[in-house]
């Protein structure tokens, strides 16, 4: 049965959370004295929907159910997991908490809180030992990082199963050993925008101007390695010691001298929302928010086709997603793959472009051979199928967002070729088939060779039973032939 | 005639100014007194010529030569730009400066500096006007900032000429107008630095927990909005105002008291350079290095595709080197795309991933479409070329940085049906050929229908003159078919 998550506070922050909650399907009750709040989380789930699934390559499972809560007891009742999310008061936080522990016990009580810490949160709780920081970061449902942090009157267990569970939603939970204010990413994001504050104070650089320094640059650099293992880098050959013995001294610079909080006055805050309006304002906040989601998508995409950073999180996701679903049947076209249009699949013309048409067909291909046990480490060991010609077919079209499947029929097999038929639907139409032949090859040699037993006991079988299926009526046709 | 930059100092950032220059073709001499310097200025050049390309769509020009001069003056004879990159030693700046205006004059100079001011460079030089700052990030033949700032000293035409250089060799020069001790992007790292340092060193985080902090979060929207953006957006409906209402009093909060500067101890130093080999130690600094390229070409690629940022800049780049190309001929096979093969484009195996023999196809088809006149604007006129099937045949393989070219030859064309056989060569050598049916359509209707006039006007001579060409041996086959 789905498990149910308690959102207090549906904000933008909120919002994120159940977002992320129901497309990784639990059940989500929100609770928000707002009476915009339902249209609020309206609008972040319609962005959520169209970004969280472009970041998987298994399918999700079923959205949740979402409800709103008329009060904090009625929405905590049953939950496995609360999130807190309201504004950074800490009277009202605590005014929060006991409300939510006159009715919840052991539950773990994440705070969204960006500047408290866990003691100070629990102080006066009827039960503190449950109640941490899992720090989320803007938009929940797209960046993997949440900063848990406990205090020493935490209950170890508790922390542990609240990791488990950000993991299980895709996120990434960094475990902050010592409670600090703030504790990591906002210090740093605290001290840049003091900063920048300063400069655009002093009339040093407009908005625009600072937002260009951090993004042709270093904010590039930090999407993928952190700050010390970029400097490791930069010290070169010599390495770190040598990069800091360059960089150490710096701090002893007058660069410092800006250290000083700049005065919050009115015409700062119109100087800077002037200049921004000036530098982003031809786009509505909702389409600066497609654009920005958009961007992480193609970053976390790179990253996970890389094998780094925050797409190894999407990986491991992957992974346990995987773990839960049903073994294919064998005695139909197998259904070898689900995915799903993502924006980087889209053309100047809106459609899915071409290439990626042959794209989802590998996909569908590359899973049928994993379930032979041609699979990576068959490949370490030097023997892989080689596609050596393939007819594609357009028969329809695919959009943004559409859920596409993979289903392969096996055509003939020999211990040296596969001749599939692979067929990709939207619904139950396809919209392109494949012809594929392919070889088996010994890599080293460069020549094709009898593919392994193993591999031959577990193909043959389904060749075989593929033999009663009906041959597609557009198979073993060349390009502009007529249909019969 | 190609035109020639002096390098002084051949460090990683003298080595990435060449390198950017090289494969933008221009001549560089470097001057360098480290016995080392051509060792080391050949590893970024190797970095640089398998990273650089990758983020072109149209053909680099070719290479400039490289030379090491003995002297200065030997250097910067003949230089139409000079990049300065030796050590943070003011001293040693002001002797190379005037060094380099013993022979030099008129020629924009600029530094690399990312503490000093330029009006401190200037003093005593024998010509103040022609010195900058134009500052620029690591790796620079990837990250197109550079921060360029003039003083009251400085000639604005030499200033716009060096901007309109560094747009030459695809960078973005940000015009700093106000100049300030580190400029601009440097005052961010260093308060982000000094604040990781603290955090280090009460022990609070590591430097792998600090890195995860960055790029699983923040270093994310960085690298596509900067500050102020994401702030905006972050701000919700109720914008930038409201954003500031929220985090401005968050500066009068006790996380600013980490502002003093940590004392630089050999004990913080061997604490920093130990917990980031533990962090990284298991990748040399060259591996480190392609992985960070990798990441940044794949960032670099996802912005180029969707327009926005610094894949602008690659854009606007591509369009200024394309329009020194000469067109193509007609009277054979065309030649409509030369490509490279990208990281991304490579599969688990290290080989060219299937689809993307496809993806290069569909790059020279839609190279020839533009040349007929079926472009972007006849797009949104509600006219396209739709793909109606393909039949690729694999020849060869392409692997990592191999330079592709695609050619297509007509073999039917009427006024609905558009029948073509692409190549995608290695050399001289097909790896895969592609015989494809495009159907001109009616987007709106949905429907085949004739071209434009203009569209078959130019489209029919080269389908007449195409009628000469021998057809190819392997078109109008279906899959597995042998060769006769």
């Amino acid at each position: 049965m789905a498990r149910k998550a308690a959102i207090i506070g549906g904000g933008v922050i909120g919002g994120g959370w159940a977002a992320r909650f129901l497309l990784n399907g639990w059940n989500v009750a929100v609770f928000d004295p707002d009476p915009e709040a339902e249209r609020k989380i309206g609008e972040v789930m319609a962005n959520a929907r169209a970004a969280l699934p472009a970041l998987s390559d298994v399918p999700l499972p079923p959205e949740g159910t979402l409800s709103f809560a008329g009060t904090i007891t009625e929405a905590v009742e049953g939950a496995d997991y609360i999130q807190e999310s309201v504004s950074e008061r800490l009277e009202l936080k605590h005014r929060v908490f006991a409300q939510i522990q006159q009715s919840s016990h052991g539950v773990p009580i994440g705070s969204s809180t960006s500047g408290f810490k866990p003691s100070e949160l629990q102080e006066n709780a009827a039960d503190p030992s449950v109640i941490l920081v899992a720090h989320p970061f803007n938009p929940v449902y797209l960046l993997p990082l949440a900063e848990v942090v406990p205090s020493p009157k935490s209950d170890a267990k508790v922390v542990e199963k609240a990791k488990e569970i950000l993991r299980e939603i895709g996120m990434f939970p960094l475990h902050v050993r010592k409670e600090i204010d703030a504790h990591i990413a906002d210090r740093f994001l605290e001290a840049v925008w003091r900063e920048a504050l300063w400069l655009v104070k002093d009339g040093v650089a407009t908005t625009e101007e600072i937002d260009e320094a951090i993004r042709m640059g270093f904010g590039l650099r930090w999407g993928q390695m952190g700050l010390f293992e970029t400097y490791r880098v930069a010290g070169g050959e010599a390495g770190m010691k040598h990069f800091m013995a360059q960089f150490g001294p710096c701090l002893k610079w007058p660069w410092t001298k800006l250290m000083d909080v700049p005065e919050f006055t009115d015409e700062l805050v119109d100087l800077i929302a002037g200049q921004s309006d000036a530098q982003s304002g031809k786009y509505s906040i909702r389409e600066l928010e497609r654009i920005r989601d958009g961007n992480l998508i193609g970053f976390l995409r790179v990253l996970k086709d890389r094998d780094w950073g925050a797409g190894r999180v999407l990986k491991e996701h992957d992974r346990m997603l995987a773990a839960q679903l049903p073994a294919p049947p064998k005695a139909e076209a197998l259904v070898m793959a689900h995915m799903q249009v993502l924006p980087g699949w889209i053309d100047y013309n809106g459609h899915m472009t071409e290439s990626r048409y042959l794209f989802a067909s590998s996909e569908t291909c590359d899973n049928f051979l994993r379930l032979i046990g041609a699979d990576m480490d068959y490949v370490k060991g030097g023997h892989s199928y080689y596609t050596a010609e393939s007819h594609i077919i357009h028969a329809g079209e695919a959009k943004l967002g559409d859920r596409l499947t993979g289903t392969l029929q096996v055509l003939h097999a020999d211990d040296k070729r596969l001749h599939v038929f692979i067929s990709i639907l939207k619904g139950d139409e396809p919209v392109a088939t494949v012809e594929q032949i392919l070889l088996h090859v010994d890599m080293k040699a460069g020549k094709t060779c009898a593919a392994a037993p193993e591999v031959l006991a577990k193909l043959m079988p389904i060749a075989e039973a593929h033999k009663a299926l009906p041959k597609p009526a557009s198979a073993g046709r060349h390009v502009g032939q007529r249909r019969a």
